[in-house]
C-alpha cells in the first residue's frame, strides 16, 4: 500500500467518504487511491466549489468532507471559501499536493509557501514527512476537524509520501468530540436576570438555533417572556410551522440599533454580542444600547442544549410549553416581482423539509421574515461575508441531504464568483433549484455608498457597483454547463417555476428578473 | 483631500493609472476616489481576473496596474494569479480595503489576518496607520512593484485611513528602477566556454528574450555558433518572421533530458538551469546531462541586455549580423483537426504584431514550434503553472496595447477557472480573440497519471480527469457573457474564424472542438 492509499484508507476508516477534488499532476497517486470504492469523489472545476461544498456538506451533515487542492495556488483558490466555514465553524479536511522534498530546493514554479497560506485560515495544518506517517497524519486531521465546533485542518502531501510504500497501517480509533458543560456558576446569575421580569433578549447561535436546544429555548421563553433572536446571519436554522420561531437582529446599524434599544439584558448562547459586519463613520460598531448588560449563557464551544437545561432547571420550567410557530397559509401571489411578493411565492412554494441557502444580500435581506410560517426547512446563511458561498454551499448540503431540495438564493454578482457549481450540480444530479435575483447590481454597494457617508455614487463609482454592460444571461449560463433554467417576470411565474422544480430530479435555475 | 483621494491621486502621480477593481463596502470612499479621471477603473467579476490582468497589463506595458480587492477573501480569491505574476516578475500594487482599526477588535465575519495571507506571495506589504500616511505609502508601493524585475506590492488599507482628512499630500518623485549590471568577472570566464567550440547552449529569459537583448543574443549565436533556447515556458517572447529564433526545451521530462544530452556548458541569462516542472518516481530534477557545465553569465534581476553587450565585446563579435526567422509561407490548412493543422491555421492566420497568450497545455504544447515563422507577434506564458491565468492575462494585455489584438489560446479545464474574463473584456470592448480548445477533459493529466508511474487511470480516476459528463457549451457560455462566439470543427473553419475575428473590434470566442 502506498502513501496515497493508505491516506484514502484512513479517511474512510475515520468516517470521512466524500472528496470534493480538483486535482493536478502532484495528487495522481491520490487520484488512484480514489479508486478505493469506499470514498465518494466530486469532480468540482474551482477549488472554490470544493471548499465550498465541504462547508455546506458539513452544515448538513455535521462530520467533515475532504477536499483535493492542486498545491499552493489550489489552496489559495479554495480559501475565500474556508474563511466562510471557519465562521461558520464547518469541519473539514484539506488534502493540499505538494512536490517532493527533494524536488523543493529547485524552487519550481508551482512552488509557495503552503504552510504560510494555509495558516491564516486553518485551525491545524501539518506537512507529511514520510509514507509512513501519512495514517497517522490522516487521522490527526480528522480528529482535529470534529472537534466541537467543527474546525478546518489542512494536510499537505508531498508527492513522494504519496507515492512510496506506506506500509500497513493501523486503523486509529475513530474521532469522537462533544462540547464542553458550560460554567454552572452563570447559570444562578442568568436565573436571577430572567427574574427580574427586565426586558431581555436570548441571541442563539451555533448549534443552538436548531433540535432540542431550540425547543428548550421557546421553554425559556414561554417561563419567562424573554425574547429570542438570532444574529443577522446563522450558521443554520431549523425554521418554519412547527418549531420555536426566531427574531432576526437587521443588518443595517441603525435598525439594529433601534431593535436592540430597550433590552436591559441580552444573554448570548454559542455567540457573542451583536456587533456591525462593517465599521461606518460616525456609526457604532458595538449595536447595543448604552444601559444594556450582556451575560454570556454558553460560550461557542460549549454545549447550548446543556446550558438551556441548567437554566431552565434553575429556573423550574423544565415543563413550560414552548409556543410554537403556526404554519402561515399564503396564497399563491400574482403580479409584480417585490421584496413582499418574493418572499410569498417562497413561502407559498418551499416544500416540507427543503433546505434553503441564503446569498440573495439586497433582495432576500429584508423579507426573509416573511417566510417564517412556510413549511419546516432549514436556513443557511453565510457567516464568513466572503460572497460566492451560496452556491458552493447548496452543492454540498444537497450531496450531504440526497432525499431533500436544496433551494440557493443567490444575488446575481454573488453567484458570478463561483458559477462553476452549476457543473458539479449537473454531473452529479443534484436536486438544487438556483434562484439567481437578477437586478443586474451589486445592490448592496449602493446602499452601503450612502452608509458609509460617501453620497451618491457619480458616474464612475456607478460603473464599479452597476453589472448590466453587458448583462448576464443567466439562461444561456446554466445551459453552458448543463442545468436547464427558466426566467421569471411575475410572481406566479416565480412561484410556478420553484413547485416545477420541485417535481423533477436534478438542477435547475430560476432566472429571476428584478 | 480624505486618505482614498489622496491614495488615488498619488497612484496616479506615480503613473498608476489603471485599477482592475472589485469592490466592497469597506471600498466605497476608494470608489468615490476613482471618480479621479486620469484613473481608469476596470470592473471585474471575480478576483482572480483583477490580479491576472494586472500581470497581462505589465508584461505589456513594463509598468505595473493596480488591483482593488475585499478585505482578506478578496486577496485570497486573487492570489493565484498572484503567485503566477510573481514567479513572471511582473510587478503590480494591490490595495485590500481592511476594517477600521477601532472595530477589529470585536471580531467582524470578514477580519481575517491579511498580512498573513499577502505575505506568502508578495515582497512587500504594508498597513496603512494613518490617513496622512497613505500617500507616502502608496508612493512607496509603487516604488516596490516598479523594482527590477516587477514586484508584488500589497498595501492594506483599514476604512478610517480612506475617509478620514488626509491633509495636503506632497507628490513622491516618480519611481525609476534600472537593473543590477552583471558581474563583469563572468564575461571572460564565460567568453573563453564559447571560444572553446564545445556544445553551448545559452538559454534566455526575463527581458532578454526580446528587444536588443534577443538581437545581441543572435549575434552570439551567429558569432560562436552557440544555440540559444528559452526555458518551456516565458513571460513574453518576441518571436516569429524577423526576430532571431529561439529554440524551446521541452516540457516532460525524458523528451527535455534528450534535448540537452550533448551540451558541454549551459550559460543562462535571467534564469536558471532547467528544472523538471514537477517531480516524478524515479525521474530527475535536474535536467542537464551529468557532465555539463552551468554557467551563470546574467542572473535574474540583472540586466541581460548588458550582459551579452559586455560578452560580445569580450569575444570582438559585435558586428556579428545575426540569422533572422524567415517568414513561413503556409498555406491554409483543411481538413481535421488536429496538432499541426491547428499550428498551421495559427501560423497562417496571425496577423502582424498580435500578442499570443498561452494556456493551450495539451494542444498547444507539441505544436507551438510550427508557428515560429508567423508574422512577427509577442507570445506570453503562464509563468507559475497555476491554471486560470491565461483569459486574465490576455484581458490586462488588451488593455495595455489597445491597437493590438490578442490571442488567447486556452484549454476547456483551464478557462474555466476564471472564465469572467469575457464579461470584462466585453465591457470594455477588447480585442481580444478567445480560442478554446475543447477536448472535454484535463488531459494533460492523463498523460502525467502515466508519468507518475501510476499506470492507466481507472474509472473513478478517470471521473476527476474527464469533464465531458455534461460537455460544456462555449458557445452559450460566451452569450451569457455578451462575446459573440463560433464552433468549429475543421481547420479550414478555424482559420476563417481566426481572420473573421480581426476583421471586428471587440471580444470572441472560438470554440475549437476535438
Amino acid at each position: 500500500m502506498n502513501g496515497a492509499q493508505s491516506l484514502v484508507r484512513t479517511l474512510t476508516e475515520q468516517g470521512v467518504d466524500v472528496c470534493f477534488a480538483n486535482p493536478g499532476t502532484s495528487e495522481m497517486h491520490f487520484l488512484r487511491a480514489l479508486e478505493n470504492p469506499r470514498m465518494r469523489s466530486v469532480l468540482c472545476l474551482f477549488e472554490g466549489v470544493c471548499t465550498g461544498a465541504a462547508d455546506g456538506y458539513y452544515r448538513m451533515k455535521g462530520t467533515p468532507a475532504s477536499t483535493l487542492l492542486h498545491l499552493g495556488p489550489g489552496l489559495a483558490n479554495g480559501l475565500a471559501n474556508i474563511h466562510n466555514a471557519r465562521r461558520a465553524s464547518s469541519g473539514m479536511v484539506n488534502i493540499v499536493g505538494e512536490h517532493s522534498a527533494a524536488h523543493l530546493k529547485y524552487d519550481p514554479p508551482l512552488m509557495s509557501d503552503i504552510e504560510g497560506l494555509a495558516r491564516p485560515l486553518s485551525h491545524w495544518v501539518r506537512r507529511v514527512e514520510s509514507p509512513r506517517a501519512v495514517a497517522w497524519d490522516a487521522a490527526a486531521a480528522v480528529h482535529k476537524a470534529s472537534e466541537y465546533p467543527g474546525r478546518i485542518a489542512t494536510l499537505i502531501l508531498p508527492g513522494d509520501t504519496s507515492w512510496q510504500d506506506a506500509g500497513e497501517t493501523i486503523a486509529a480509533p475513530r474521532a469522537h468530540h462533544w462540547p464542553m458543560p458550560p460554567d454552572a456558576a452563570r447559570i444562578d446569575h442568568i436565573a436571577r436576570v430572567l427574574r427580574s421580569g427586565e426586558p431581555t433578549l436570548v441571541i442563539l447561535a451555533g448549534r443552538a438555533t436548531r433540535g432540542r436546544a431550540l425547543e428548550l429555548a421557546g421553554k425559556l421563553k414561554a417561563a419567562t417572556g424573554c425574547r429570542l433572536a438570532t444574529q443577522f446571519f446563522t450558521a443554520r436554522i431549523e425554521r418554519g410551522a412547527g418549531r420555536v420561531a426566531l427574531e432576526r437582529i437587521p443588518y443595517a446599524v441603525g435598525p439594529a440599533v433601534a431593535y436592540l434599544k430597550d433590552f436591559r439584558h441580552i444573554v448570548t448562547i454559542e455567540t457573542t454580542e451583536p456587533i456591525a459586519f462593517f465599521s461606518y463613520p460616525d456609526k457604532p460598531s458595538l449595536l447595543k444600547a448604552p444601559g444594556t448588560s450582556v451575560h454570556a449563557l454558553v460560550e461557542a464551544g460549549e454545549d447550548g442544549a446543556a446550558g438551556l437545561d441548567l437554566l431552565l432547571d434553575a429556573l423550574d420550567a423544565t415543563t413550560a410549553a414552548p409556543v410554537l410557530q403556526p404554519r402561515a397559509e399564503v396564497g399563491v401571489p400574482t403580479g409584480m416581482l417585490n421584496p413582499a411578493s418574493i418572499a410569498q411565492a417562497l413561502a407559498a412554494a418551499l416544500p416540507e423539509d427543503c433546505i434553503l441557502v441564503d446569498e440573495s444580500l439586497t433582495t432576500g435581506r429584508e423579507t426573509m421574515g416573511l417566510t417564517i410560517g412556510a413549511a419546516p426547512h432549514d436556513l443557511i446563511n453565510n457567516m464568513g461575508g466572503s460572497i460566492g458561498y451560496g452556491t458552493p454551499v447548496a452543492t454540498g448540503a444537497a450531496l450531504a441531504c440526497p432525499e431533500r431540495r436544496v433551494f440557493c438564493m443567490v444575488g446575481d454578482g454573488s453567484a458570478m464568483y463561483t458559477i462553476q457549481s452549476l457543473w458539479t450540480q449537473a454531473r452529479e444530479g443534484l436536486d438544487v433549484t438556483t434562484i439567481i435575483f437578477a437586478n443586474n447590481s451589486y445592490a448592496i454597494l449602493k446602499a452601503e455608498y450612502a452608509n458609509m457617508g460617501a453620497g451618491a455614487p457619480g458616474t464612475r463609482a456607478l460603473d464599479m457597483i452597476d453589472i448590466d454592460r453587458p448583462r448576464i444571461d443567466w439562461l444561456s449560463m446554466a445551459k453552458s454547463m448543463g442545468v436547464p433554467a427558466v426566467a421569471v417576470d411575475t410572481a406566479e411565474a416565480f412561484h410556478k417555476a420553484m413547485t416545477d422544480s420541485v417535481r423533477e430530479r436534478g438542477p435547475c435555475l430560476i432566472e429571476v428578473r428584478l
